[in-house]
């Protein structure tokens, strides 16, 4: 098989793992931390609106790191300039 | 076997693994979540609204995680940009 | 062995394991749930009510996340394009 | 080994693993489940009723889970598209 | 080796591999809620009735899922499709 | 090797980790129940009796999935339908 | 080799793992319901033949998972049919 | 293949794998700041701003380890030194 | 290598293996049953007499498997029937 | 391929894994320090100072054996010394 | 290499992992007895003689499973039959 | 490829590895000590500093097991005596 | 490579993960004593000797399972019978 | 490649392993100490002196254990006799 094929397979794969494995931590943490609040909001009914605010920035802080692996999975499948630089060898 | 056939096959089980093994934390983070909002719902009946409002948000965002996943799985297997590519190759 | 062969084979693999590994969390996550609910509910019978609807609202969202595997699995096993595409270049 | 030789192994593992491994979860979940359902029998016993419907009725929906699975297996035993194929190649 | 043999090693080794990982969280979950159980009679002991019949009706539902590997384990040993179709095969 | 040396060696293999596995989870799930009956027992003696049938009707219930490892392993020793079929090959 | 030395070798090694790996269970599950014993015998020393007597039954189911482990283990070593069989052969 | 698409490849796999195990760790980390942090908020709400400060001058901190893995993922992706090297070679 | 050569290192291999597996589990399960008879004899130190003699009955039935696994070892090192069979066939 | 290209490839896996793993750790250690702080803010509100510095030297602490790894990472892309010599020898 | 150097190298192996992983479980053990010893100590020091005589009759027999590990270890460096059995052969 | 490359791809691999691994348990084992010390602070603010003096002389001594993984890295790196010898034998 | 070679190299490893594997648990087992040593001085400054004297001999009885490793690991080392075996082999 | 680079290399694994791997238990067995000294501390001020001595002879105990990997690896690296007897060889 040739370098071009390679490449493709393993883009493939690493595409797919890297959001898939990317994605047990931020979703665990975001669930911890969510549970958490709704604890907080019946403990503390008066503060709902600290907590929601805080919560809601919080999570979107831990789904940045979930963010991440979605945009290098992205990159790999759009726009891999290691299978562009092949698909022009191949194309020259 | 050809370039083609290597990529089908790894498409199909990096389709699979993605979803499967993707599925893994959302599903136990909002169990989690889950259980303490019926927790917090017995312990503060009359905040139910603010809890369940709180609870569905924070669970769609954990979702979006399963959910990242769920479109790479698809875009791996009805809209592969390699496996496009060597279909062309092969067909032309 | 011909291509054929090979992603035939590889997506009765792929079909189990995903459904399998797929079917872990969410059954344990509702398990979490179901347990806590019931707790709930001999903690606060009057709210049998909110707690029992917001429970099913959310088991049924924690399912969602079996049944994108489930739907992966059967995608792979009776409309698997790689397959399709592979049976009819044997049959052309 | 022939393609319609590997096609049967491979069906035969997966059929297995498939649902030995699709059993794990459920068991567990409705093990939990079960466990604070008898706790809260014990503390709360005037709502038996309740508790043992929310039971029932969740057990099921976990159950679920373990039945994709069977569901599966079954198909890759007695249904299996993939071996039919190949049993038609060879008769053909 | 032959097709029939490659068939017949992975039926025995699938067969032994589905039951003995297929019982392991049954045994755990009946052994959660069979602890659990008894300490609800220790602690409610006028509602033994109550908790003995939810116990096994729930143990029942647990056990199902020892029963559905131990059918696929049986069902591979003694009644296996695809060892029948390589017998008829080498015999015809 | 021929197949017949195969299917002994796998069948030896295989029963033996059969059991083995399978005897994990049944003697942990025993432990914790007998753990807790003995606490229960301390707890509440007046409740002698009903504490100690039903721990010994559950155990019965947790052993019964060691003992379906039990019955696989010794069918695959001592009654194993390949074992049989390509001796009498190899006899005949 | 011949198929005499892989069966020899393939007993030896399955033997010991399956002792090996099926004492850990029961050891542990033995070790908790001590553990509790000892603490239940502290709590209510009036209830000391009862406890003891609960305990000895229960160690002993524990132990007899170990046992089958035991039993397969010894056949492997010197009632193993498999064995024979071929040095019937060699011998023949 | 050649040196260069086997340095292509690894930079792919690499790249991949970095940020998905980098980003495991801050995200449950970050989740568990999180939710203790609304427990304090609910626990004590006259400090809310020192404790909202605090936990995200904190969360910054662990954000620098998952920034740190995306800073290498995005190196090995854009600017590979190692790569460059082979397509000057390739190119000379 | 001869077969005698591989069952001798074979014998090796398992007899260390299975000592070093197989005395985990009672290590650990002797300790946690020390630890809590140390805990009752602080908290009920005229039972020491019971404690005691509960706690090396019991250890005694912990350390069995311990036992087992150690002369499974001895008879692979200098009771094996599987060398001697094959140092008389090199000898005779 | 040659010496060099495997030292390049070499190096990019090990740059990758060495940030990726280290950086696991001291986002967890960190994530812990930072939840008790939080915590410990909510009891004492009057200590702020002394627990805010304590806590950002001890960060700045754990943070140390995360920069080890990406000092090691650094290095092994931007000042390898094996690479650089094997450039020398290719380039000589 | 002759089954002389064989022996030799898995003698080796075997020898350093057993005691390697054998005296993994009796420390951990050992210390949990040791730790709760101290707890028990400082909660009833009028029981001090006999907390500390059960605690080593106790850490002896805990120990006893690393000795048996360490016996097999030297048996297999100094004592090993298999190994002076090839040494006489290749003497012979 | 010759002695000098594997030693320096080893010597890679090897000291990314030491570093990745040896700052595992130091970030943890200092996040733990570090946590507790701010709780000791919230409890007993009048022994601040003999509680800080003490956590920082602690801390330095856990931090050293992480140097002698950093010093072994950077020996590897840059001071390896392997290394120096076979560039001695190439160059000689 | 000659049969010195490999018992050479496999000395040096085996040597190496000997006292690397034997001395996590000790160390982990002395930690915990160690401890609750530490609270058990806290909590009972009287009995300071008692607990101190308890404290030092189990940590020594603990600490011989990480000497019996090192005793090992010099064995292979400095005074390896195997190794010695086979310089006289290759000096005689 | 020759005996004397196939030593050098696992030489230079085994260092590297051997103090990684050797460093994770101390460095979390003082952690535990040190964090539950920091707690002692807090909770009995008095006893500063006691608490802080025999946290420093224990960690030093801990640290042995360390000691001893660092001192193999220092050894592998530094005064390895199998590297010496084959430089000797390789220079005669």
């Amino acid at each position: 098989m040739s370098s071009l094929g390679w490449v493709g397979i393993i883009s493939i794969v690493t595409a797919g793992l890297t959001i898939a494995i990317g994605s047990i931590a931020p979703a665990i943490g975001e669930g911890l931390a969510l549970a958490r609040a709704l604890g907080a909001l019946a403990q503390q009914p008066d503060e709902a609106n600290t907590i929601t605010r805080t919560l809601f920035v919080g999570l979107a802080m831990v789904e940045s790191t979930a963010i991440y692996c979605f945009v290098v999975s992205m990159i790999l499948i759009f726009a891999n300039p290691f299978w562009n630089y092949f698909v022009n060898q191949a194309g020259g």
